[in-house]
């Protein structure tokens, strides 16, 4: 089987354990791996969620503190934080409905869609569509993942932190947002990583997929 | 800003709405596409669903039955269904961390962190981790249609089907598993597409990236 680029790369990536502080992620490939996120798809185009790019050295200790100490987030260059809304809502979709007949005219169908998406969602659980928000913003990690391992660049993404005081830290609560995921970027030490020398582990295919023809 | 050709592939897809039947996507590049799938990174490496490549028209023609009617599930030569755990338990990651320390050797601390996961997640309510395992496959659906798209395959995210009919025609529930997507693959029908030639609608950076330096 022949090998394309990125599978080599994404064979390439690891959840990197210790970072270089020295070293810094060029802009234009942070550009790039924000682009990726960007163009991410979502259920129904809705793009709930929103991507925070850190430097700040001080709000990354911060957050390094209720995030059992992970020292990626602060070793890196920069952190990605990917806030999901806490809720649907009929202003959040109304925009997203203004946005394509904005770019893409008048089309049939288009409001009777998102009318119908309203009638779904608004009387969901709050929690129900948070959580539903928060899925979009993990297939958005594979991209931002697959896209700084394309370009060379190490990342570690993170569930283990403490959401409410992250989103205390980046006053999240007040813009309608919940932290979901952090993202280091950074380049790997590779005399201080005790995860880079080992196999990677995957289960195998045979465990994991099951052919139907 | 110089783009890599991921990004410009990344751009290049699209949630192709209408497939050609005739076309068939090459054994070399699925298997890149699944290998992109387990490759994907999970929380502590659990990988907590299974995949399953569907070629077989008649389970094709009965999902998308189920699905809307959506056609790229029959059009298209292959569908991905991703089907996440039902829930975690003990034997599940204790398969993992018998993996690990299989391919790793003895690990210090491996077997008190996976203690501390079962300790977390075993007394949870099932919903909570079937809906932590679901974002795990999110984040693989990311690298399938990253990966898709590099090798030029046409690829449909889907979340519009009846789930639990979706696991009815696998024979899931014995297994463990409940469905969450589905991803045909295939090639475009260019004139048969209504979504081809509009302009991709994403949020601009401005509305949906922060800064913070």
């Amino acid at each position: 089987m022949s090998q394309s680029t990125l599978m080599e790369k994404l064979s390439w990536r690891y959840a990197t354990k210790k970072m270089d502080p020295e070293q810094v992620v060029p802009q234009d490939k942070v550009d790039q791996i924000v682009e990726a996120v960007r163009m991410a798809p979502t259920s129904s185009g809705t793009q709930p969620f929103e991507l925070f790019v850190i430097t700040n050295p001080g709000i990354r200790a911060e957050i390094r503190k209720v995030a059992w100490d992970q020292s990626p987030i602060t070793e890196g260059s920069h952190l990605l934080v990917f806030a999901a809304w806490d809720n649907y809502s009929a202003d959040r979709i109304d925009a997203v409905t203004a946005q394509m007949t904005d770019e893409r005219g008048e089309i049939p169908m288009l409001n009777q869609y998102y009318d119908n998406l309203k009638a779904k969602y608004l009387p969901r659980d709050e929690t129900v569509n948070h959580d539903h928000a928060a899925r979009q913003a993990y297939i958005a990690l594979g991209f931002a993942l697959a896209a700084a391992a394309e370009l060379g660049v190490d990342s570690t993404p993170m569930e283990g932190f403490d959401p409410a005081k992250v989103d205390e830290i980046l006053g999240l609560k007040d813009r309608g947002l919940r932290s979901v995921l952090l993202l280091p970027l950074g380049y790997r030490q590779a005399d201080g990583d005790w995860l880079l020398p080992m196999k990677k582990v995957r289960k195998a295919s045979e465990t994991m997929v099951t052919l139907i023809d």
